[in-house]
Formats: C-alpha cells, structure tokens, sequence
C-alpha cells in the first residue's frame, strides 16, 4: 500500500493503510533489533502473520504449537498502536444469540399468530437500559460493554414472523471469568433462548510481575487498560504477562484515514532502547 | 399436483395443493356456467391466471386493460375461499420500513458510538403495545393490525451498528384512506425515518347496492368481512362493489395440508345457484 509523509499542525505524519496497525510499530522493532548487539534483558524477537484472520491462521498460535520454546519468557510487550501509552491486559469477549419465538401467521390475520419481533421488544429494552461496570484489576480499569451488533428476523412481507434473533457482543474486564461473563449474559436476557456463539478470556494486566514493572519505570508512562482484544491475550493464556505498547491511535486502525504522527514512532523507539539499554 | 379424497370424522374431504386457494371455487363455476343456458342474472363468466404473481402479470388487469367491457357490471363475486361464508370487501394493505440511526464504531469501544439496534427499542415497544382497531364499515367488522414482518441491522461481531430497520406491515379497515393509513403509521413511529414500501387501498364491502343485497338474500348467509387483499379491491377500484364467496378454509390457502370438506363445495354450488335461477 503506497504510503505518504504530509505535514499536519506543523507535525510530520505518516499516511496510509497499515501504518497504524501495525506497520510502525514493526518499524520500531526492526530498527532495535538491527541496532542492539547486546540489550540487558534477553530478548526473543517475533514477527508473525495472519494476526486478526482467524484463530487456525494465526502466527502466534502456530509458533506456540511448533516452537513453544520461543515463546518462554517473563513478560511480553505487543506492538500494537496505543499511541505510545503502555496499555495492559484486555477484556474478555463473548458474543451471544438471543432468541424470541412466537408462531407464524398470514398478516392479513396477524392475531391468529405471536409475533416474535414483537416478543424481543424486551432484549431491546434491557439492552437499551444496561449500565456497563468499569473494574478495576491490577490498578487499571476496565470498561465493560454490552451491545447488540445484530439483529434478524422476519419471512415474508405478510407473514407474523416466528423468530428474531439479536446478535450481542460482551466486552467483560479480565477480573471476570468467562463461565461468569456466560452466567450474567444469561442473567441479563432470562426468558429467551441464549446460545452463546463465541467466548475468549480476556487477561490481566500482570504489572504486578517483577518485569513487568521494570519495563513501565523505564519507559516512564503509566499504563492503562487495553479494550480492544489483542493478542496479549494468547500471551496471558500461556502465563506470560503481557502489555501493549506502540504508535498509532487504535481508533485509526483499518479506517481509510489510518494515520500515526513520526513523534509517536520516536517515543516508542525512545522507551524501548531506555528499557533494552538500562539506561 | 395429485389430489385424493379421504374420509375425517364422517365427512368428504378433498385433500392437496389448491383444493382450496381455489380449484374448488372454480369447479362450482364451470359447472354452473356449463348448466345454467339462462340465468336469471347477466353473468359474465371470468377465469384468469396469475392472481398472486405480482400486479404486471395479473390476468384480472390485463383483461381490465385490453378489454374493460368485460369488466362492467353491478356487482362481482370472487371464488377465493371463504368457508363458504360471504366476505364483503378487504382491508387495505401498507409495508413501510422504520429506520433507527446511530455511529458506527468498534464494539470494544462501544461508548464511543451510538447503537442503533438500541435505539430501535421504541419501535418494538409501540408494536408490542399497539392496540388494533376493529371497524364497521357498511355494517362489517373489520379487524385492523399493525406488525412486524421483519428487521435487520448490523454491520459484523465487532461492530457497534448504524443503521437498524424494521419492516412493518399495517392493514387498515376500507373506510381509512391509504393517505391516512401513511399518516396514521407515521404518528405512530414518529421520531423514526418512515418510508412506505407498498400501498393498496381497501375496498368497501358495498353490500348497500340491490345487486350484491340480492345475492345476499339468496344465498342467506350473513355477510362478514374480508381480512386478507383479494381482487375484490381491483373490483372495487373499477367500481364495481364485490365480494367473495367460495369453499374452503382461507387460512388452508398455501398450506401443505391444504383440503376443502366437500360440502361446502356443495353448499356453494346450491348457493349460487339458486340466486342465478331465482329459486
């Protein structure tokens, strides 16, 4: 993808698709590992494909079933853009189907049959309603969410309909359990059918390890909670503490306008060869 | 399509595809248009083809087209199936499809987009809360609806949606006109984007006219009303009041276990007869 330096409010920035996510923040590593014979801490390096296409793609999960011994270590720190902030752990992720079922009718006599869409009047309530928590875990907070990403149902433009499903999508601190994140989503929609379609772990921040909080002193920015699901995640599962920590505002990541400013791509260069270098 | 005739509790029933929705109704008519040389009526005979398929290929159409002559008269009777009951005039028919509108963003970040399948919630809330009218128009009941036939919205998994629609069906007695049908669904999703997808106007039974109080009186039956759209409302759009009058169970129409007792085959036949010899 062509990418383009333009001057934005008297600031270099560097345009194009990928430079956020994660074109810079792999920038960064190659330079340091070029550059860096011999860092203080032992570093393994891993640049691994196929990230966001689907679990059985996945690099990082390949090299953990074919080189598990790569992946050893204390703590691990991702590339991922977060505009050069440390951004620890992640929330879980569940998605859900919520069902309502009524029975089929012509319209024309539409009180000889149940509506379903009418029936799911209330998912839509209680969704509309629901108050996320914010948890704090290992100092951060996380910010929880439950909202509907899709919605179905209907068969014909004069039949009652006699299903209607709501696609939800639950984002849950890392404090809680997927098996509890099941039972609240449960919880939430008692009375319908729930058929949970997707559900991963999120993962702690982990700043409490010994290496962990070296790595924050030397780069000297307080961290803070990761939302989106990354793959510090597989890290967590494979008891490495893991953090984010890379140029780029995460917002900008897969957008047309996708964008990172030169000042963040030196700051994280910055805070990676003080903590490498003891300096 | 195969049809066999069985025996349920004691009684003839023409049991397969189209029994009812209307080979049954169009038996009772060559045979009478086959027996009757000089009924007492002037009785144009009408058989045409694809009354479902859609408006362009409606034989009743294309005949009130190339030879509308045929079409004049004082009153009209549709063999659609009634249960051998008489079903004066129809409601009338409106789809409109309800947008809700928020932003798009990543479900991760949830609070930082507005969910439009939220916001949708008030739609449903007003259908499900929605108390239909019943109507008396030219002394018939007509039972009124307001249903959904359908939503949808949503982007993928990940995504908070901008766009969630519901697809709405309202039947309207005959005495509403299709302009205040538009009015009256707009009043009731007012706030949301309302955009009419399909209008029919009803038809008034018209059983007021000698002609069709005359058919009334002969066969002696009360007249009820019609829910469902039947060609009476082409009828009725060319002035000519119509009902319908036919065997079978209307909600059987369509059905795999579509089937017509045979004495309300009977019973039309003796029915129509008599008012076309004046017996």
């Amino acid at each position: 993808m062509p990418t383009r330096v333009v001057e934005e409010d008297g600031a270099e920035v560097i345009v194009g698709r990928g430079t956020v996510d994660m074109k810079a923040g792999v920038a960064v590593q190659l330079k340091l590992a070029a550059e860096l014979a011999e860092p203080v801490a032992d570093v393994t390096w891993i640049w691994y494909d196929h990230e966001e296409v689907g679990e059985h793609l996945n690099g990082l999960n390949r090299l953990a079933r074919e080189h598990p011994e790569q992946l050893v270590g204390d703590f691990a720190i991702l590339g991922e853009p977060t505009a050069a902030g440390i951004e620890g752990g992640c929330n879980g992720n569940l998605r859900a189907e919520i069902r309502a079922f009524g029975t089929r009718a012509h319209s024309a006599r539409g009180w000889v049959g149940v509506n379903a869409i009418h029936l799911a009047a209330p998912i839509l309530d209680r969704l509309a309603a629901y108050e996320a928590r914010t948890v704090v875990v290992d100092g951060l907070a996380y910010r929880e969410g439950l909202n509907a990403v899709g919605i179905s149902g209907g068969v014909a433009g004069n039949v009652i309909p006699d299903e209607c499903m709501v696609h939800v999508n639950h984002r849950f601190a890392p404090s809680r359990t997927p098996e509890e994140a099941v039972a609240h989503v449960r919880e939430v929609f008692e009375g319908f059918e729930v058929t949970i379609v997707d559900l991963a772990a999120g993962a702690r921040p982990g700043l409490d390890r010994p290496a962990a909080r070296a790595f924050v002193d030397a780069v000297g920015v307080e961290p803070r909670a990761k939302y989106g699901w990354t793959d510090v995640a597989r890290f967590s599962g494979l008891g490495v503490p893991a953090v984010n920590y890379g140029p780029g505002d995460p917002l900008l990541a897969h957008a047309d306008h996708e964008r990172v400013p030169v000042q963040q791509i030196l700051d994280v260069e910055a805070g990676l060869r003080s903590w490498l270098t003891g300096a």
